[in-house]
């Protein structure tokens, strides 16, 4: 029985729903162009763009001050140059790593066959004839640059979008906090949707290449296809791991020195390190999650196609439930495109109260529609009975199964976020006792957040265990597969939240410098809190969706290298597995440890400027940015290689002097173990900034205090009673220590078990034909 | 091919190796006793029984002044009449709970067959016949409880000991630091002698005894007596649950308002939770210790004995290589009686410098002598060649591979342990480099001490993974169970030595308390900072044993519930494998959150009594100890009860709903993530201490800063230059962190994977009788 949407009509759909998804994020753009940073014609430009009803609900005196326009330009035009500067000399040198690993991936996987050109039995049925493995090697090093080059350019765009969008939100934020949180969403919603149609388009125009040349052997087209998540994933790490080292590195010296030791508040344009905190802020939180996000889409996508492969339609050559993946994500375009309008232009946000719910609202009305889209493509796209042959297995799965595996993934991703939330904002009890322990110092501070941190890793790894078990019984590691894929579905709309928060950020670092009104500064704030916890909620996605994935490339791995079980009771699979486990932990050290000592030298470079720079605290003498741009820049290309080479050296290390078995005990290993650890990184990350503006608030000795008191945080945190300024220091203490777990460890970890994985994937047929000489030798 | 040792040698051997270690710990018992408390006839007392020759080489005024020896007798007096309520208490609920747990036992076991009192076909061998499941039910459950006896009466002894000894190490300090050295060291032999020979003589008792019941049924037998594992390592988790949490409320209630807010010594008698902390470092480090240890020995023994029992020896029904395991044992006590000698007669100790090499050889003498040991109870207690029938597996071993095996063991958990120093001690470079990030806060402390403690974790974990790789080529699960038993072999010295540092700890105490001179402080510093040190060392035994007996026990597991194998590719072990990794972070939030709401509670009342007594500061009042020692036994014997609960039941019902496949996934994935997070909190919680001690060098302002300079810390220190007390500081608050780790949850998670281990193995033949329910439901 075949699927009801005929071959032609998926090879329109998928390229239509992508160029939809591309033109849907053009107009975002032009929307948010319409703000204008060129003083001269200001006012008559913004009348003619946004017409003059945009000038009714003025609010704000200083709107028709142009030389605060100028000055934001000014600023703007600093960050963006930084962050050019410091994304080209990081491409340089992942450049060469990249390609050098690009010429490994062709001899080693050309070597399988000993370069030979003749086509061989296929891996899976052997009656058939499949493409050599030379074949596969050249199209998985194209599928891998192209990955990687893919990527580079996500990140490099939302780089660019938000640079371009930040200063329009800090200028728009003077006519109210529901035009700033319009642009900034916007802006958000641009990188969103350029990054997930584009990410699309292109695995969907190489399936279509290759498959020229591929013809009949899908097996071999998809596996040369996994390279593809493979570039993607590898850039994503360097880009992650590099990001992170450089905002954290900028951040912490900021915070130290300047809000701790001088008490003066966040992004004041006299702290040396301000330029290189906002710097930071686009090249790590921005371009660094764009990579990594479309990462884990391409990954996701490619474990799905490469398991489907061998499955009835696989066999039979239906090309439509063949790409159901794919036909997910362009369903998953239009329902976050439609989930989009709802922020902007069904409802108006009017106070600054509205704004998190609406965030919050993003998610949960995209699951929805994504729900029923799901159904739909389910229904239209598959087959009503199939076969998945993974694993020996023979599994006979129903579309409605398929669906119901989908949509656990997404109802799950959904649920690991509230999870998340209820452990870091400091609207429940658990951030509030934390808050409370500052009374006592940073110490028990300290205590009592690694205590949450913990506790919080409970819920979401029984949702993913929950989502694993319904998705395997129900279609094997074809169910796991979608069920990530499903989880990531949504990911326009969460990338665009993600984008939202540091943007806002930015705005208000914008607004501060440029020395403008304290109530710009405000909302600004107000727009970036919110952002914060619904980044933490849209994190959720990202870890859960990462340890479906590696269980799906995991599972392919296991079954392409032909090993019949992954028994945990031989020595070779359980040393595997508890290096593996091992592994995330070494990687964070590596992590950890780079960004403090690049904090360390920011800190003391930044104290240096305050003590010798006669009149920098006045005002009245500017500092020296350049020098502190150049600590983080050094700091993170120098320090981003370890790290990178663990994870990406690891496989094929032990594939080649272990084999296969050892190396599914690491993946194994690192899956489990990662899965925890990031979990609690991310939420350590988000909780403890969250701890310090609870505490913060019974202070009252922090300059921003009153903003979230008037956010609406509780009447508990104010019962806690003033203390002067120590508690506050306390949660600032704990704060720092959050900040590498949140934006550099953390984020990495999911990275690691996916591209591990992947990797394994990709170099199986070698590591299958010539790995796992030690064991040969002796 | 018999071993050459008959049968009735081997039943001389083993209790005598025994007799000699209780009469070995008596006689230093004497020895110590002959420091008299009794200050009438304190001289001529003295004079009696140490001879004239004692008081030749005194150094130090203040011998004479009798008050300060009636003062020092009452003080340890105050300690011993708190430890032992306390204990009483605790051991009041731990009993119920085990009363409970015992009748579960029983009635789990006796119900897979109904309770019926026929004999049945055995479980290995079909042809023959076997005691019904009631006999196991009956004996495994009086095993259980003699467990938990003898691991509770280990814990109380230990705790009178070290009571019994701590005022008599003060006095002694006045001859000088090597009278004082020999009396802590001791002490500390009573308690590891007497714990490790009455731990060989019970087992080896009830073995006969059992026997006399079970005849020819070993397989029974020794199934039996795993429940005296079990029920030793079930008190050992309450023990140091408990205790852990006592001394660390204490502790870090003592040191936040004393040391830091205050400014006070240590120890300081004004300092009103003094009492509590001093009690707590005995009932947490000496009673749970003690309770711990012994645990960890009764489950090796019974995993590598119900290991064996499936064996050509176990099924020729051979009885001296059956019980290897016990004559590896008795050697070892041998061997610790030997290597106690170098540091109590052959040598003496006449510098504080010499403390700690010695401490250190006396590890490395009984390695070292122990290996000869091994080699000669190889050759004398094993057959040339015999056979392992586990897990289908059919390996022909000769003596000399199981000797390998239990070498590998012996010599990685040495490499274990002078990793943990290299990691832990300011005696090198990663401590001082962490030290140096104090200068910019605490906050940095913290994130450079989690990357060094991240980072730690590689090396063991390599070590660990090679001795399972090479015992378990050599003689399968057999192998695994007498390498942990070899790492375990010299206990009776690793515990000699771990006892020591809180007596020398408590000694100082008391000489602070009873206003004795600052050189008797100085002294017992230095003998304590020695024992951190070593005790570091030690404790790497007890991580990588841990690992052993787990996965030996586990193996055990799988063999008697007849799984095949646990393949992690099958969903409802992956499922277990990835909620199994998140049981160590489950259980150390449930236990550092109690700490830290213990501490809250007494960091507040010290606060308040130095706020609301007058005088207190002063010294004219005393401070209200009872309420502190009150809010340690209340908190720590409310907050045992839910972590213990967790560890207990999780093995219960996951086997129960879910069955024996997910529970094997549960206890590969605890035992490879437990490993990790275990070691990691072992070393952070050595580490930040030392950090501590190592940045207050460069701060001047700690009161103790002087004793650590003189005990020979390096001149890196003093380089980092005088910055006042922040450095101080943020080294408290790093040290404050650390003690949760090191005491409380750290060493519970070592009993967390061993104890579902050997639980689920008690219950094994339950679980694959009636487990699963959820599973045949749906």
């Amino acid at each position: 029985m075949a699927a009801i949407l005929p071959e032609l009509a998926t090879q329109v759909v998928i390229p239509v729903a992508a160029a939809v998804g591309i033109a849907f994020a053009l107009l975002q753009w032009v929307l948010v162009s319409k703000v204008r940073l060129t003083p001269e014609r200001g006012g008559e430009a913004a009348g003619k763009s946004g017409g003059p009803s945009d000038y009714l609900i003025e609010e704000e005196d200083g709107l028709n001050d142009q030389s605060v326009v100028s000055k934001c330009a000014e600023i703007q035009n600093a960050i963006s140059e930084g962050a050019t500067s410091f994304l080209f000399t990081e491409y340089k040198y992942v450049g060469l790593f990249m390609g050098i690993f690009a010429i490994l991936i062709f001899l080693f996987l050309g070597s399988v066959e000993g370069f030979s050109t003749k086509s061989q039995p296929c891996h899976y049925s052997k009656d058939k004839t499949c493409k050599p493995a030379l074949a596969n090697a050249i199209f998985s090093t194209v599928a891998f640059l192209l990955g990687a080059v893919t990527s580079l350019v996500s990140g490099f765009l939302g780089m660019k979008i938000a640079t371009y969008a930040n200063a329009r939100t800090t200028l728009e934020a003077r006519k109210g906090v529901g035009k700033a949180f319009i642009t900034a969403f916007r802006s958000g919603a641009v990188m969103g949707f350029l990054l997930a149609a584009s990410g699309l388009l292109v695995l969907y125009i190489a399936i279509n290449l290759f498959g020229i040349y591929y013809g009949d052997d899908w097996e071999g087209l998809f596996e040369a296809i996994t390279g593809y998540g493979l570039g993607g994933s590898s850039m994503a790490l360097f880009g992650r791991v590099g990001g992170g080292i450089y905002t954290k590195a900028a951040d912490v010296g900021a915070d130290l020195v300047g809000k701790v030791e001088r008490n003066i508040p966040e992004d004041d344009p006299r702290n040396p390190a301000v330029i290189a905190d906002n710097v930071g802020d686009n090249v790590g939180d921005i371009a660094g999650m764009g990579s990594d996000l479309f990462g884990s889409y391409a990954e996701s996508s490619c474990a799905a196609l490469v398991v489907a492969s061998i499955s009835s339609f696989g066999i039979n050559h239906e090309f439509t439930p063949m790409v159901y993946p794919l036909l997910v994500s362009s369903v998953g375009i239009i329902a976050c495109l439609i989930t989009t309008l709802f922020a902007t232009d069904f409802f108006e946000i009017k106070a600054v109260s509205e704004i998190e719910p609406a965030l919050k609202k993003q998610l949960i009305i995209s699951t929805v529609v994504m729900t029923v889209g799901i159904a739909l493509v389910s229904w239209l796209g598959l087959p009503y009975t199939f076969t998945i042959f993974n694993f020996g297995d023979q599994k006979t799965v129903q579309s409605w199964q398929l669906f119901l595996c989908v949509a656990v993934g997404l109802w799950a991703g959904l649920i690991i976020g509230f999870v998340t939330e209820y452990y870091t904002s400091n609207a429940y009890s658990p951030v509030q006792d934390v808050a409370d322990s500052c009374r006592t110092g940073a110490a028990t501070n300290v205590i009592f957040g690694l205590a949450l941190g913990y506790k919080s890793v409970i819920i979401p790894i029984f949702a993913i265990a929950f989502s694993i078990f319904l998705s395997f019984s129900l279609a094997a590691m074809y169910g796991v597969a979608v069920a990530a894929l499903g989880m990531l579905s949504t990911i326009a709309t969460g990338l665009a939240i993600d984008a939202y928060g540091p943007i806002s950020d930015n705005a208000g670092g914008i607004a501060e410098m440029a020395g403008m009104s304290h109530r710009i500064r405000e909302r600004t704030d107000a727009l970036d809190a919110a952002g914060n916890t619904t980044a933490a909620i849209g994190k959720g996605f990202a870890i859960g969706s990462a340890a479906l994935v590696s269980l799906a490339l995991f599972g392919a791995f296991v079954s392409r290298a032909a090993i019949s079980t992954v028994d945990v009771l031989t020595p070779k699979v359980f040393i595997g597995l508890i290096v593996g486990a091992m592994l995330p932990y070494w990687f964070s050290a590596m992590t950890m440890k780079s960004v403090g000592s690049a904090a360390l030298k920011m800190v003391e470079e930044v104290r240096r400027q305050f003590n010798t720079i006669p009149g920098l605290m006045e005002g009245t003498t500017k500092p020296d940015y350049a020098t502190c741009v150049k600590i983080s820049t050094d700091a993170s290309i120098k320090e981003m290689i370890p790290p990178g080479a663990l994870v990406m050296l690891t496989p094929l290390i032990v594939g080649i002097l272990f084999g296969v078995e050892t190396l599914s005990g690491v993946l194994a290993g690192a899956l489990v173990s990662g899965v925890q650890v990031g979990n609690l990184f991310r939420i350590l990350g988000f909780t403890f900034p969250q701890i310090a503006i609870s505490a913060s608030n019974t202070g009252g000795a922090w300059d921003n205090a009153k903003k979230y008191i008037e956010a609406g945080a509780s009447e508990h945190a104010r019962t806690l009673g003033p203390k002067g300024s120590d508690p506050h220091k306390a949660a600032v203490i704990g704060d720092t220590i959050g900040d590498p777990l949140k934006d550099t460890s953390g984020p990495s970890l999911n990275i690691l078990i996916k591209l591990m994985a992947v990797e394994s994937l990709v170099f199986a047929p070698f590591f299958a034909t010539h790995g796992g000489i030690l064991f040969k030798l002796f």
